[in-house]
């Protein structure tokens, strides 16, 4: 291999796949292009939110809220107070700060806009340095069964809290979805492809979903990895191991990876979960182990170290996390 | 003159329409309809902002900044912040409060209701008591001619500090614009109409040129007073005397009078004004003097009381500020 930085893209849903990308972007070698989610899409009070595409602006901006994880810091809700007292249903918390990109964004779509113009203006304003570009710039809406009926992902996770039993999954507006040329393009130059710690059913699959990504991925010969988003069985964050269980899948290390099947040559996995090594690689995946919760700026860093010499050698550095 | 409660119909802009509004709430032997100005609206990020509607309903609801005498008190300007950090425009002071409203109403209007509706909802939510009233569902938009060219009223106002040379005045949309039936109908219906000490040429004009509406008010009987918006031929706040002035009109209490002329049967001049009331009378329109600056809630108040003293008596109360 040269010098020459490598292409890495990375395939991200909200917090999860905001602290890979930290941890990405902090490395000098590489050239990060990070490929968002849209299924979580939603319009509230008349505005366009694009919540896991905001997460990684926040985060990577150091906008976020990092005891949250999500929003901006130092933000307020007295926009959101206003639209209470008029009687709007504000379960959905949005900063004023946050408001303000919503607008933004909003006016630029009523404009004509394509989104993923949209979002590099706003990643450029935000002082990001790594791409982030959308899987289509179409509406594709993850949608959710549950005793409830069908709700978008956002009335799932935020308003009934990930409580109702999921049913089914679907993406709302896919027959019709177009791939952007920034996505195609990047998944056909990348010199590495991985898959966040992210939930594979409702931030990766509405990627992966998209007409065109996914024969995309496959067509490529370069290595493509993917971080456990569970640990021990359970999701660091979110309704993963949940929605796998209500589905009647296998909610662990195995599971992820039957998931993700041939679209992926390496798995890597916490050390908790070492045993289940064996059983992965009889799916033709190879498996590494390391510690893969990033609870702090310089574990998020050692996991991104750890997975691009991994990439380029075949193997975890000696000083591996295990 | 029954026990009934008086319908007080008050044409008002801004700020001083606001002060007069305020002090005709207080009083419980009147039913208060306000028919406010909608020419100062304009879109600010996408959001549909009435600037003139949104004091009035800031102000007697007690949500107004007081030190401005325009905007929400305890506000801040995250939004804003986030706004101008993406490279929007925004010389418009909009607090996040006031961004809640403004999202509101856009949402609604989206949606397809009627802008006096909207109007009315927000009223409610906000606790008022007085019908707040549109004179047009439609767009009509005051267009001020400077030598920067032709500017919305907010950019004339906001951005460019009321330096330019007012030209000449437009309201756009007027040709096609509708008048409310709510407008009509309280028209039809006052027992007393009061034009506030509002700027005649910014704030009522849109008001009175809505077709149907001047014919309308001409129509009635009732007695129709005006509040000077000059004293000592300087507006309390705003414009008014230097737009006078750029027109070539005398800036005083008896340009205002002339411009109203026969749609007002008495105006109500500050003490200081006293001396112009000959003059005045020559137009043969009544005048009274008192204090007219409302600098303090019992001064609104009582401002209020002698005018409808004087709307049913023909003279101000004998206790009146002379």
């Amino acid at each position: 291999m040269t010098n020459e930085p490598l292409n890495v893209l990375l395939l991200a849903g909200g917090v999860g796949g905001a602290k890979m990308a930290e941890g990405l972007q902090s490395n000098s070698n590489i050239m990060l292009t990070i490929l968002g989610n849209i299924g979580d899409d939603d319009s509230f009070h008349g505005l366009w939110v694009s919540p896991d595409i905001d997460t990684m602006i926040y985060t990577l901006s150091e906008e976020i809220n990092r005891k949250q994880g999500w929003g901006v810091r130092e933000d307020d809700y007295k926009a959101l107070s206003f639209l209470s007292k008029l009687g709007a249903d504000t379960w959905m918390s949005l900063g004023d700060k946050d408001f303000g990109l919503h607008i933004y964004r909003t006016e630029r779509l009523r404009r004509g806009d394509r989104a993923s113009d949209i979002t590099k203006d706003i990643a450029k304003a935000f002082g990001i340095e790594a791409r982030i570009i959308l899987p289509s710039d179409d509406i594709v809406q993850t949608k959710v069964l549950t005793d409830k009926g069908w709700l978008t992902f956002q009335e799932y996770f935020v308003k009934e809290r990930c409580d109702p039993e999921v049913k089914e999954i679907k993406f709302e507006g896919l027959e019709v979805a177009k791939p952007t040329y920034e996505a195609l393009d990047a998944i056909s130059t990348a010199d590495i492809i991985l898959i966040a710690p992210s939930n594979p059913f409702v931030s990766i699959s509405p990627i992966l979903k998209i007409p065109g990504i996914l024969e995309a991925l496959k067509e490529t010969s370069v290595k493509k990895l993917a971080v456990s988003p569970l640990i021990n069985g359970k999701a660091v964050k979110g309704p993963a191991e949940k929605i796998m269980t209500s589905l009647g899948m296998q909610a662990d290390a195995i599971g992820i990876a039957s998931f993700y099947g041939d679209l992926i040559d390496t798995i890597i996995i916490d050390n908790v979960d070492s045993e289940l090594s064996p059983k992965i690689r009889t799916l033709g995946i190879e498996v590494f182990c390391t510690d893969i919760l990033m609870s702090n700026s310089s574990e998020k860093k050692r996991l991104a170290e750890e997975i691009l010499f991994l990439a380029k050698n075949n193997n975890l550095p000696e000083g591996a996390k295990r």
